[in-house]
């Protein structure tokens, strides 16, 4: 596992790393997809045994499928605290998918594309990311794992309802497809509270760069789906999409209206966070987001050519505190995380990609 | 006299460009005498006839004697607003000497050490200002004009009490002597406010970079002396000298225990200064002022060797703005001027002496 976790962190997510459709807008897309075993218990009731029962009922589909067969598979035991962070800050797992309950696994397809858990709170959950506003090629990456696991194990399906759930708000499709996208002036111009006011009332959530209950750093918002039953998967994408295109237009109108009224107040805002990004000697990670945020938001006004977009969401991504560690391949605690974000922050400023450049000082 | 400014600004003023003694942490040492002529009804209570004899008394002075009739000698009609801003920045003149009375004059020597306001608070106010600590040197130039002053003119003495004022705290020796000293670290520390009242016990008074009421601003403290009366000349400046070298040993002393105990925090603000200063695209002076102070600190301190300190000075003394107006020969409006001064800032930060690196934008 360790191995596997350590060549990750020297390689940027695939969903972070590619440049995708609207890259000035959206990052990532996703979709997720929740399904359960007829028959057996769900997680939150079942006991050990069933849990056991369901990971090896999708280990021997594996050994039947070509396309399940591909990647690595790891049950939970294997994944220690800091790997656990570090799938986390890759949007790979849930945080509270490996809360301490032994009886879970979890597979991650080729290029990370794909993430399969097993036993988070419904015994199957498949998971595709990409890169930039594409939810229409997430949902058909998610669907040819889900395809093959509707055909090999006995998956709960009502013909009324549709999928069965855990939870009831993802009974019928129990697809949530979702959207990160970067909202700097709308947020500038203070105009995000209306927007995410309209997008609620659209059946849609809006959350932080971390899910459920994160807070909203480096104007990084995930727009998600809140309806699942009595919508077609097609309208669920659809309805994202449509409303994503809306969003990036109005932010892209209010970063010309920005650019046009505060010229100088906003490349002051995006060269001074370049200033600190190049040669402050201690940040945290929520200090890089919003200053990256600032940096993302002068490349897409052509006024930072110094930097590029897959220079900003690597120096994103390696200063979360897992993959900070990782890839330094030490435990650190905050003080010495801060110290050696920067020291990693400045060098990749510089366009100084590889771990080589950086020469770590001796621990205090 | 416009013409004697603009080339002033493109000059650093002599107190500034000089490596002077202890100038990590002494700016500048100033000595001024204030004397008044007999006979005549001292300037509160004089009228415009009275002040004007004591600007003829002044000139007729200049013609007897070689010293005198050095430097530049402008009568207050001369000196504009921005001129008179700009005299108060350079610390050639008093912040309430050109308050719209029209009888007033100002003599400034050559390379701007001496200065002499005529019908100031008091008819005559010599002043001598030096780089780094040298109370000595100040009061041996000051003495100098105000010897021919006094063989010259009829100048108020008592043989008990010295010579007379219009302010009780001046009448004796009519002298204050000063020194300009940066003390990041006593208050980083947090030692600052002892240092201060223990001062205040010695007859000291602790004032901010531009005088009486002015706020502290980037750790600049000027300390004077108080008393005036029933103490010599000798007194006053050995005093001020042995309490600022006690206060530069402790200044040191802090700036030691701040590398030891906080060496990463210190680095990062003395960095996190010189990444906005190089970057920011609109800086007010009282950033400047506080920003330099760090950059300073950062200097002196071995930590960052990018800049020095006549640079530092130069910055210092060009972003206020009567200067940066002058430098520019451009009248400005505050946002202007914090959009130029960055402009200005960036190109002297790479080194750029010179006005022609810099292309200021067309005014809005």
């Amino acid at each position: 596992m360790t191995g596997l976790l350590e060549d990750m962190a020297h390689r940027p997510a695939a969903w972070l790393a590619e440049p995708g459709a609207d890259s000035s807008v959206t990052l990532s897309s996703r979709v997720r997809l929740a399904r359960n075993v007829s028959g057996l218990k769900y997680p939150s009731s079942a006991d050990p045994e069933t849990l056991r029962k369901v990971i090896n009922y999708f280990k021997s589909s594996r050994e039947r499928s070509t396309t399940l067969s591909k990647g690595s598979f790891f049950s939970s035991s294997e994944i220690n605290d800091l790997d656990r962070d570090f799938l986390v800050e890759r949007h790979l797992i849930s945080p509270t998918f490996l809360d301490g309950n032994p009886n879970r696994a979890l597979l991650i397809g080729p290029q990370e594309r794909v993430s399969i858990m097993i036993n988070e709170e419904d015994h199957v959950r498949v998971q595709a990311l990409v890169a930039g506003l594409d939810v229409h090629t997430a949902y058909k990456l998610a669907s040819e794992y889900d395809d093959e696991i509707c055909k090999l194990i006995d998956i709960d399906y009502d013909p009324d309802f549709g999928f069965l759930t855990t939870c009831p708000t993802n009974v019928g499709t129990g697809m949530r497809a979702s959207v990160l996208i970067h909202l700097p002036g709308l947020v500038l111009t203070r105009e995000i509270d209306s927007v995410i006011s309209r997008l609620s009332k659209l059946g849609l959530v809006v959350r932080g760069f971390y899910g459920e209950g994160s807070d909203v750093l480096g104007n990084l918002l995930q727009v998600s789906n809140q309806t699942t039953l009595g919508v077609s998967e097609t309208e669920i994408l659809s309805n994202i999409d449509t409303t994503t295109k809306q969003i990036i237009e109005e932010e892209n109108i209010a970063r010309l209206r920005l650019i046009e009224e505060a010229s100088n107040q906003i490349e002051d805002k995006v060269w001074r966070a370049f200033g600190i990004l190049s040669h402050a000697r201690t940040l945290s990670s929520d200090e890089v987001m919003n200053l990256l945020s600032a940096v993302r938001l002068g490349i897409s006004l052509g006024r930072l050519t110094e930097i590029t977009f897959s220079q900003v969401n690597e120096i994103l991504l390696l200063s979360q505190p897992a993959h900070l560690q990782k890839y330094y391949g030490e435990e650190m605690d905050p003080d010495r995380r801060d110290f050696i974000r920067a020291e990693m922050v400045r060098a990749k400023m510089k366009g100084n990609m590889g771990k080589e450049n950086i020469s770590a000082p001796p621990k205090k």
